[in-house]
């Protein structure tokens, strides 16, 4: 593990590293922030999954969130959203698929298999990284994210009993195999055979085993990728049809950019903190 | 006035604006972020100028402001922080002069003193830009800024008495003729006569005459620009000469980063909302 920077911030520690990845057999970047109360004793982790586009930086420079993660002493990890530079033919061609949009899935589809691992990355790899390197309590991990890593925070929970203590997520792709997004980036990890799809699609996933714990969502009415995009409403019938606990919110006039992000973590933050602690 | 984007956030509205400016003679572009209660009331506003190579995205990006900002009624108002895309020579050669560097000042030397006048800009046309098209209370404005933004907010105040009711700053540019950055900045925009730029310099107004009310100033040990280029005891020195109420705080380890400012700015704005409500 290599530290790129490391900076003071509300009495902790907001850093920047690098490793080099197993998983996805390339260097990986990640941010850790690290909360005044993790020199006394081991703190719970809340990891953060960005969406299309971010990388390791977004989420801990747009959100806001280190205020309040340091008065709740919760840790914060927040990795890139794909593997990056590898060349693959296609890799950088759209925003929405290779670079930047790894959708938290392990490929199975050529070019994809060997370095689009994300699924194992954030859930295997990751976790262990932090808890050897940085004063976290094991056992003790929330996940969030946002949009494409609101699809990534539940399918890591719902496909890994045990991992994760605590879930939320922010206007994600709730029911991949359904929407434009999801099946351009499914079609072409996965390959074409749609049912190897539902095995990393939240709603499907959830429709066919609860998370054990209640799950936090919001969503703005404003968001522009609502409609096409992010079906929140597949998650409530599967919450209802598998007894899932469920609290979805609505946010009237909020759209699907960090500003919205910021307006409502600090409730995330609260909610993980209540289960983690 | 143009809309460039508007987006529901804490209540409040954050909103991304742009301008034919006559101060510049150029499109400006600026950020306003109106706090709930100004759906109800006009509110006071604190104006933010950014630092080197920053836009006027950087700080409602960075900062996390908004959400205590929200909770004090106060509206932030953030500006680029120089004209661009003149085609001047020289405009873009380094980062520290030229494009992102306009350093809040009127230029009075060729080729920049017909648009690098982000003095009057700052101090005339902004204000009462803002103070016609949002619900903000004239009479209440509030100044900040950090490094060459420092130097800006405390240069604003100190030339322009009875225009700012409040001020303060993070790691200023705080005796800029003195300094490398100034001196380039300063002898380019300003001219060779050095006695010029002394109407330009926070230390040496403010031993002239000091600003009517008290001043906040926060400066990060560790800062990697504090020795060359910051001197913030020049301000403490002119403090001692002229009387000028000055708090001048120093936090172990913190850096010249958004990091640093995310930490120390809420007791900005609440020094802020004290003074303006």
């Amino acid at each position: 593990m290599e530290i790129r920077s490391e900076h003071a911030c509300f009495g902790g520690t907001m850093g920047f590293y690098s490793h080099a990845s197993e998983a996805t057999r390339t260097e990986m970047r990640f941010a850790v922030f690290m909360p005044p109360e993790a020199a006394r004793e081991p703190v719970p982790a809340l990891y953060f999954l960005a969406g299309l586009t971010c990388t390791e930086e977004t989420f801990m420079m747009k959100a806001g969130a280190q205020r309040l993660a340091a008065e709740l002493g919760l840790a914060l990890v927040a990795c890139d959203t794909s593997p990056r530079g590898l060349g693959l033919p296609g890799e950088d061609d759209d925003w929405d698929f290779g670079t930047g949009a790894g959708f938290y899935l392990d490929a199975t589809a050529e070019p994809w298999a060997r370095n689009y691992r994300m699924g194992t990355y954030v859930n295997e790899e990751l976790p262990a990284l932090i808890e050897k390197n940085f004063a976290v309590r094991a056992g003790a991990r929330g996940i969030a994210g946002h949009s494409m890593g609101g699809h990534g925070a539940l399918v890591s929970a719902l496909r890994n009993p045990g991992l994760w203590q605590s879930v939320s997520a922010l206007a994600p792709i709730s029911n991949p195999v359904a929407v434009p997004w999801g099946e351009k980036a499914f079609g072409n990890y996965l390959g074409p055979d749609r049912k190897s799809w539902e095995a990393w699609d939240a709603s499907l996933l959830m429709r066919a085993k609860p998370f054990k714990g209640p799950i936090l969502v919001d969503q703005g009415t404003a968001d522009q990728f609502l409609a096409r995009e992010l079906h929140p409403e597949a998650l409530e019938q599967a919450a209802a049809l598998s007894g899932q606990q469920l609290t979805l919110r609505r946010h009237e006039g909020y759209d699907h950019s960090y500003w919205f992000i910021q307006t409502v973590f600090p409730d995330h933050l609260k909610w993980h903190a209540e289960r983690l602690r």
